[in-house]
């Protein structure tokens, strides 16, 4: 079963906004086992979407459309689907009383340009949007199925999983597709793939299909496949990623939607273990990503970000003569801040990080992304030497993904 | 002038990436005069990127491509555009420069995979790619431009910025587009909208058109007019400011590409003072966006973060009495910690957050949302109740956003 996506709007095509419908709208038809073709994304004009449309009927069983439906003289894409299908307008009761529940609820009276919003293409079914006053509308025409919904998300993405999957899903037998991802960090997208290379080629015999996906430090393997059983799917997938962690599984952190911050939490949570940092190049960025996740004062007590040459002996006790005699960005540094945050804010682990963002502060010696990173605990306190490049907000990201890999391997060495 | 973008990737059709790209490059180039016709999202297929860039060759002038241009095998673009222009691949030495310079910064060798990007379609004009191992390619056939880029968002941007723009702008005769960004915080759009209607009335007589663009907390107005003077355009566009600074001046921190901890950090560095802060709720993010700005050390001397009861008195001697009788998300305790920041790392400001981020911890007393922002000085110490919504990553950016506004119109009161 074919998909295509069709999103309208001059929004979109000045760069106003992103189109995120199409991200949720490709993602639950994949779920569902319906392929998406190709997603585009048109003008509030008539003869684009008309084209549009005919382009897409051509390959896709399933048209699926979003925006252009709202009370306004610039939304069209009503009158031009009844242009599309050569029918006229009939008015909706059904449609309408969901209209005045909407206003009703808001506390207003229905005025008589969204009287007009029942007013639908008389071959269509209404799907209720109990969201907003635009209905969503079903059309099944000469064995293809298209489907108009409104462009706000959250209208469109309740009328997807309420109406729109259940009636596919109804009206069709559809293949069962299994994805899982598998998270990588601290190896690069072509060492990972030499490491990989006759794995992946074992995969076709199988069925498997294999994305690389990197962002900054880490990437993401995709692996799909389709058939009509999911268990025996998952197998095959699972058995290939027993073998991959037998080759690459040192540099797998975690699965699917899972975050580095994340894993990291919920080790330190079942080990009832806590942690506390002193940041120096990154500026409070890995506190924040550690407390961007929710429940994570079960496990992280603080940190002191220190920015100044004051503030590292101040609050964290650096010596002042290996501050000066080996640099702020040094091992010595490091490990002192590591060991001494730990100390004061009496925690389990603790990371510590030293090092030139950039674009300034660099010297021959200690050039830009120079970073150094500590991680210390009850027992031991070591550190890594890093160099990235030249990007500052890049290179602070390198370091934080770095140092919550390094204290997550740490952790999992220490319950060996 | 016409374009159009085509996105190749296998990831954007099962919608597990949100194409963010088209909206950069669409905006781009909207702001250079050159109108987009249509984004397209394709697979990693050949067939399907040749036939997007047939449809896409009928109506535009110039075809923007990202996507497919990494080292491994799943990517395809390059070989596919030697077979859509029929030519082969050659090898680029300056394009391996480049690709040697990246792996040298990495301290790397370069592989056999890699070296591999430097081969390229015979007719290319390489753009030379300083964040990344895969050039940009610049096609000139027959009248039409094609640009193929890589997905990654922050190489796309830069050779767009760098390479793109410029060189399209010198190749064609653009019209003059200016655009001038108000930036506002801590007015709504609707408010916003009432207190400036007759004015936004007015601008259409001139031929400025205005948009609304809302984010966190904040509301950007984009004014934008076409011509052939620049000048002219800029005079009757910076007039229209000025009547708009008399009507909302007080919530307008800044213009264009601005940002507000750019802007605190300027006023902060022309007035030789520094700042330190006390996060609570907002884990390190304040800190990290004060950080994010290069050269934030001649300001920004250090944080503590206090995340839990033992810290906060621990580190900031808040009254152990007022935080068992007040809690922590209490006028008294974020204005003492805000004190003793300021104090212990003697800086000129601080600034002090305690809220409940969510979405646990909420009480019918304190619920979700509710945080308190201080601001201390030499002088005093003032704070703020804010109560925001429900989503954890949202409150922790609100909260940013209003401390650092609170901290900007501090700074500017005592400079009157």
């Amino acid at each position: 079963m074919i998909a295509e996506i069709i999103t309208i709007g001059d929004e979109l095509l000045i760069g106003q906004v992103v189109d995120t419908n199409s991200a949720f709208i490709a993602s639950r038809l994949n779920d569902a086992g319906i392929h998406v073709h190709q997603i585009t994304s048109v003008s509030d004009k008539r003869e684009h979407i008309i084209e549009a449309l005919r382009n897409a009927a051509q390959k896709a069983d399933i048209i699926l459309m979003t925006g252009g439906l709202g009370p306004t003289n610039d939304d069209i894409t009503k009158l031009t689907l009844c242009e599309y299908f050569n029918v006229g307008l009939r008015f909706d009761a059904e449609a309408y009383k969901d209209v005045e529940y909407v206003f009703k609820i808001r506390g207003r009276e229905v005025t008589e340009v969204n009287r007009r919003q029942a007013d639908l293409p008389e071959n269509c079914t209404a799907l209720p949007n109990k969201n907003g006053t635009a209905p969503g509308m079903w059309f099944d025409v000469d064995g293809k199925i298209y489907i108009s919904m409104p462009g706000v998300p959250y209208e469109m993405k309740a009328l997807m999983e309420d109406e729109v999957i259940p009636k596919l899903q109804k009206q069709f037998t559809l293949p069962v597709i299994v994805h899982k991802n598998v998270l990588t960090v601290g190896i690069g997208e072509s060492m990972l793939a030499e490491k990989i290379a006759d794995w992946e080629n074992s995969l076709a015999q199988v069925g498997i299909k294999l994305a690389y996906l990197p962002s900054i430090g880490m990437v993401r393997l995709r692996l799909s496949t389709r058939g009509a059983d999911r268990s025996i799917l998952e197998k095959t997938v699972q058995d290939k990623i027993n073998v991959l962690k037998d080759l690459v599984g040192e540099y797998i952190y975690g699965y699917d939607n899972e975050t580095l911050e994340e894993i990291v939490g919920k080790l330190l949570k079942e080990n009832k273990q806590t942690i506390s940092l002193a940041e120096s190049c990154t500026g409070g960025y890995i506190s924040h990503l550690i407390t961007a996740v929710a429940g994570s004062s079960d496990y992280y007590k603080g940190s002191v970000i220190a920015y100044s040459y004051e503030i590292k002996t101040l609050e964290l006790g650096v010596d002042e003569t290996v501050l000066n005699s080996r640099g702020a960005v040094s091992q010595e540094v490091v490990e002192q801040m590591a060991s001494a945050v730990r100390k004061k804010f009496n925690t389990d682990y603790s990371i510590a990080v030293s090092g030139i963002a950039g674009p300034g502060g660099g010297t021959p010696e200690k050039p830009v992304g120079m970073v150094w990173i500590a991680i210390a605990t009850s027992e031991k306190v070591f550190s890594k030497k890093c160099q990235f490049a030249n990007n500052r907000l890049r290179n602070i990201q390198m370091t934080a993904n770095t140092a919550l890999n390094l204290l997550r391997k740490e952790i999992l060495m220490s319950l060996k």
